[in-house]
């Protein structure tokens, strides 16, 4: 018999999340350890692998898993290493599908990084079901990018394409950005990013603004779009800039390979039309005649608490021995 | 017994090229006529065909030809047509593939645009041999690309992925491109923007150049080539601007689709090491630094005479009945 479940653990800096999910994509058991509380990586698999072994059994033990799916930062799909994570403790190459499959009786493992996992959740159990072509772009902290093409996720020959939060949106004096360049994507239009764009402005305008009431270096991007709902100028033209800017980039992406949809994820589409619309304004302003009116911009189908361990599961369906 | 040979059509806005090919990429039999002499497309596939007649009567007859490609601007892979292309006599939509079989037997006609036959081109006979994961750019007239993942060329969802000639490289104040919006990187790394640039530089700028000597309107990249060659620094700079742009904008190309290979292919790679030097470097300082040092960029293998034909005849091993 086919078996019916597959895992997916999201691996974060600060919690690893997991659970074993069914076929229509309902996670059936969870549970989560600290990432961070093993500096060696050893004994945090072995925190794993039994944290692991207690929501498998309550779904009937480790016949029933087809596969276990993992999304990581750096996450290497060929190699199934981690490699060279800058926010998780263990350095160097870490071969982390591997090290759980052996801890676990040798059941399937496959690994990538957290951006493909979103774009493979978004293709078996959310907004791009049926689609072979389609870019996920995930804004959070940072902004990552899963591509599929044909119906494949795109890797490249290295296992790392897909860095399209790091395509160079303003050339010259563009804002640092965490990968060490300048005008990076990601600099402007991350959660964090946001906020960075919120310090500027209240620093170089001088007009009203609720924002003004917080510590400037403690506000975040929720703090912009609770203002932004208040309907605070300044707050408004925040959003207005950062999906603008989304829009331009998309323009790109689409001469790229032409996807019939990009996909939001993350903790920035929760600002819904405030960013939306500018997005779209934008990306109809910029867009190569031959793509108009082409490719959709849509939100992410997969609900948020869930979707990260649900798009790392999703890779569990692909068998592929480690 | 397979079929021993393919026949590959070049379409342009002057001339169409053509040749029977056999499967280590030598043109047998080659003729050419006049693109632009038929207004009436039904005129123009009529003189095509018997001209294509001759050539395959001299290989030993249709029964030798497993398929025929065509390279043609707009051409459209999913489609078999040429969509509203600017620079071609036949207005709308002419479903050429099918127009050309008809008139020979039915043999299979596959069609796609220029840029994308000169990819397969690469990978069939030339430097992508055994590449799964390459880009090819055309610097001609226009800049256009064709871009494989996986084995696969990218068509996208719509058959037209790949303008990476049209992503915008300067969002402000960008030169006016022919696509009608601004700072596209084929307004300034394309033949014509090599020309542009020339006739700028000597307006702006007070110092001494042997481009002085010409008709500034008359100027080509040819003209800015041979003043290079004989160390005029205005000839050289230009060259250093043109190949730091195409440098800067692989950078961000690679972190889409992280191919192994880069490969320049077209008119402007003739001025050699003058622009693959400032290729490079700016290659280098702006590259994130997970690709550091891992795709290549390769001048095209085929013979710039050969290499459209050749392109498109790779298309003909494909078998793909309109």
């Amino acid at each position: 018999m086919e078996k019916p479940y597959v895992v997916g653990i999201d691996i974060g800096g600060t919690n690893s999340v997991f659970g074993v999910v069914d076929a229509r994509g309902t996670i059936l058991y969870s549970s989560s350890i600290k990432t961070s509380k093993h500096a060696d990586v050893n004994d945090y698999i072995d925190e794993l692998a039994q944290a692991l072994r207690m929501v498998i059994d309550q779904a009937g033990g480790l016949d029933k898993i087809k596969g276990i799916g993992v999304g990581a930062p750096n996450g290497n799909y060929f190699s199934g290493c981690i490699e060279f994570a800058p926010n998780l403790p263990w350095k160097g190459k870490i071969p982390l599908a591997q090290l759980i499959s052996e801890k676990l009786d040798g059941v399937p493992v496959t690994l990538t990084n957290d951006a493909n996992a979103a774009a493979i959740g978004e293709m078996t159990y959310g907004a791009a079901r049926g689609m072979k072509d389609f870019i996920v772009i995930t804004l959070g902290t940072g902004v990552g990018s899963g591509i599929v093409i044909g119906g494949n996720l795109v890797y490249g020959h290295d296992g790392f394409a897909g860095e399209l939060g790091h395509v160079i949106v303003r050339r010259n004096n563009g804002r640092m950005c965490g990968c060490g360049r300048q005008g990076c994507l990601e600099a402007y239009t991350s959660a964090t990013g946001v906020a960075r764009t919120a310090r500027e402005y209240l620093e170089i305008r001088n007009d009203d603004s609720v924002l003004r009431d917080l510590d400037p270096d403690a506000i975040t991007s929720k703090d912009v779009f609770d203002a932004a709902m208040k309907g605070d100028p300044i707050a408004l033209e925040i959003f207005k800039t950062t999906g603008t800017m989304l829009g331009e980039a998309f323009a790109d992406f689409i001469a790229f390979s032409s996807p019939e949809a990009i996909i939001l994820f993350g903790g920035l589409t929760k600002a819904g039309d405030l960013i939306m619309n500018p997005i779209k304004e934008a990306l109809d302003k910029n867009i190569l005649k031959v793509f108009e009116g082409k490719a959709k911009v849509l939100f992410s189908q997969l609900k948020e608490s869930d979707a990260a361990v649900l798009g790392a599961s999703a890779l569990g369906w692909e068998v592929k021995e480690v």
